[in-house]
């Protein structure tokens, strides 16, 4: 199973100096390691809840919890608000093992996290001399005075542990939450502050907080999570066709999800324990000999990666003919590093003037059948690829709406055709979307007939 | 003040019929329409709390709701987990005016939030048959059968009002919740439960779940916002430009905020109160003279669109030229209904050949300048414009990255041409940034560059 992630906590690189320091780890070997970690993650910031930016940290931190094998529960946002914070964290260290806080730690008037957090937990704040030493060699370095609000950034709640920051003035700080001060089960909480800005918060997070939850918390020595993405399926389609046989597995402790989007759906696979390669690997053949045909990758991986990377292990090359899809095939494979190797490029051709002067497309067949038809399409196509000299065009015609549309073509008709040598394959669809989700679930489909007749296609190597 | 969207609950499309249905219009006078409005959001999928995706939905929705005068205090993002469901909805409904859920209205098993809210509310499902009919007409629409799972999205429970989902199977549901059976103050509240896909969600929360707000929870009657959007300026040098100036008016009650986005910077002015609209056109007037030139629109403009709208007012049609870009500005300017009119289309040229071939570029120009020059980019303007007749013809050719750097053009480096009857100019820009982003920035930069050009052209009807 080369596409299952495995995250193994027992390689971790070792940060016990941190964690001796707190005096921490005598109680290590008492902690329940079989049970689930419980994270949950509170961003703080105005302008998140005024829609000013996208909440990115949020997306980030997840997946790296998830990767390491910590289940994120929850995730809140709320703004630079003293009262909102104290509750947000309230309620969280009642529930979670370890609370993430994002923002609100930086010099100016609405940074309000440590304050209250410190005030919420009753401990004292003091002035500590190295973060007050950095916060000033900080601006030195810039050859900018020291502004005298920065100073707060050096005040420590008492007892936490000061994650320094090399990028920026505010350290993260890391506090462990007495058992039984907002918990009812009587286990101790983790309450983990860090800075919002993305530069300063993600290296801080992989060089120090994620070794020490490894450490405080640590995961199963095996997680394995495996997603495997599928397209030209339906949602409902796919839990039809793999939810009763994995059911067996399921009972075992397999974690079965789905995500869909419009023209993609992802199975996600997942296990903890001694057990969850197998469990997993085991789950994955399943899932490949039942609908395998629409798995198009697995991971992180897009469709057109995918096209790109079998146009290059076959030497093949390919070129674009769109209407309708206005350019944004083009744009989805120029997105892919290394594209220029097997992408010569793309006409884009809205008139049926340029149809005809560009690719060849002949007016006696615009008359007869009209632009959005097939035998256009495969006009198109075979002409794009007689003129560029490629291996493959694919082109696309259709009526992406709101205008144009006639009773005998609905908003939403697509004809797409695949010129090679010797045959051009054709295909008739229906998209009746709004425009950009047509151009997506449109480019899907054409992207996946030229992936289909690339896998018919023998390897660069078979062919030598 | 042309731009500045008014906001005001008493001008709003009446959607008296469906309040009516609930027997809510009586108690509207009731309200108090002065005090703050508290929403919170719940956006439920495993998929954002495992990083698979980024939730966009929370900023799309915040933004929205802050511009017509709803304050977010909280946004949640939790797995699709009924007990994870139920927590998160009774905690907000104990303090929200309105509680809008994400999600979770589909057919697989872990769609569960009809299912759980019902149960929370005690509130029994039943069939509704005008959904039923319509998810069954949605897949013969489709010519595929429909899936038995579907038929419980036809679910509705007792009491609520159907948000019809042209768009998709299931409906949106509103339930008005008792006052005391969450909250202490002895109010209201409203559950709006919203489809996950955000084909479905954004147009049904624009013209139906607003409107239903501004009913049932009338903002004050002057609220005033206006968002300008500006290109091709920094956001600290618009703060420079624009705070001192706008601070008598700040000091007034207006609401001054920045979003910064590469590429982009909006201002937002907001007021409230009798005075809203006077402060908020003085400060439009103070922005517009001090920082005039670059504001490219206001509210939802897209700069693509803005061009395609000046293009369509002066009657001048346009060809591109993308090397670089690889189809993405093409896509942009597809994505404006009615570009057809204008854009004639494109040619996305990776290759030399491509560049000779196809626009003419000289291969002397080649061989003395490199594909990533001046002298390029204005030969495939120059080529375009004459090869497909059109007013002007756009051209960018630069180095996106990762490989095809080198010491004189490092990675970032373009060149932009706009080439129209006589004359062509051209802009070299440096854009170091990640793939996408260069993308974007550097056909923000060409399309900005168009959008000059035509503002100093006539309009059509001086030229008539």
């Amino acid at each position: 199973m080369a596409s299952a992630r495995q995250v193994n906590a027992g390689r971790s690189t070792p940060v016990r100096i941190t964690v001796e320091q707190l005096g921490l780890a005598r109680r290590l070997s008492a902690l329940d390691t079989a049970g689930p970690v419980n994270v949950e993650i509170i961003n703080t910031g105005s302008e998140l809840l005024l829609g000013a930016v996208l909440n990115t940290h949020q997306q980030w931190l997840c997946e790296q919890l998830a990767a390491h094998g910590y289940v994120v529960d929850r995730q809140v946002a709320i703004a630079d608000s003293g009262p909102a914070i104290e509750q947000a964290v309230r309620e969280s260290l009642a529930r979670a093992d370890c609370v993430i806080t994002t923002g609100g730690l930086g010099p100016t008037s609405d940074d309000l996290t440590r304050d209250r957090i410190a005030a919420l937990l009753h401990r004292a704040l003091h002035e500590d001399a190295d973060v007050l030493a950095h916060v000033e060699q900080f601006f030195q370095a810039r050859r900018r005075p020291v502004p005298p609000a920065t100073r707060v950034q050096a005040l420590v709640p008492e007892g936490a542990l000061v994650l320094a920051n090399p990028h920026g003035t505010a350290p993260g700080l890391v506090i462990e939450v007495k058992p039984n001060q907002f918990r009812a089960d009587g286990r101790p909480s983790w309450l983990v502050m860090l800075p919002g800005p993305p530069r300063e918060l993600y290296p801080m997070f992989t060089a120090k907080v994620l070794p020490l939850l490894r450490q405080v918390l640590p995961r199963p020595p095996q997680f394995v999570c495996c997603t495997l993405r599928s397209t030209g399926i339906g949602e409902s389609v796919v839990e039809e066709q793999i939810a009763a046989p994995l059911k067996p597995l399921v009972d075992l402790g397999l974690e079965l999800g789905y995500c869909a989007r419009t023209g993609e759906v992802d199975v996600r696979l997942s296990a903890s324990g001694d057990d969850a390669a197998r469990l997993v690997g085991q789950a994955e053949d399943i899932v490949r000999r039942l609908i395998g045909k629409h798995i198009f990758g697995s991971g992180d991986d897009t469709l057109e990666a995918v096209v790109v990377r079998l146009l290059a292990e076959r030497r093949r090359t390919l070129v674009l003919a769109e209407s309708c899809t206005g350019g944004f095939m083009a744009h989805r494979i120029t997105n892919v590093p290394g594209a220029s190797a097997v992408f010569f490029g793309g006409l884009v051709t809205y008139s049926n003037e340029a149809k005809r002067q560009l690719l060849g497309v002949r007016a006696e067949t615009l008359a007869a059948h009209s632009a959005v038809s097939e035998a256009v399409a495969r006009e198109m196509a075979e002409g794009a690829r007689v003129k560029w000299g490629t291996d493959y065009a694919l082109s696309v015609t259709g009526i992406a709406g709101p205008t144009g549309a006639s009773p005998a073509k609905p908003v939403g008709t697509v004809f797409i055709a695949l010129a090679k040598a010797g045959e051009t394959v054709a295909l008739h669809s229906f998209n009746p979307f709004d425009r950009e989700t047509f151009k997506f679930v449109t480019s899907q489909q054409a992207l996946e007939l030229l992936r289909q007749e690339l896998l018919e296609t023998a390897g660069a190597s078979e062919q030598a």
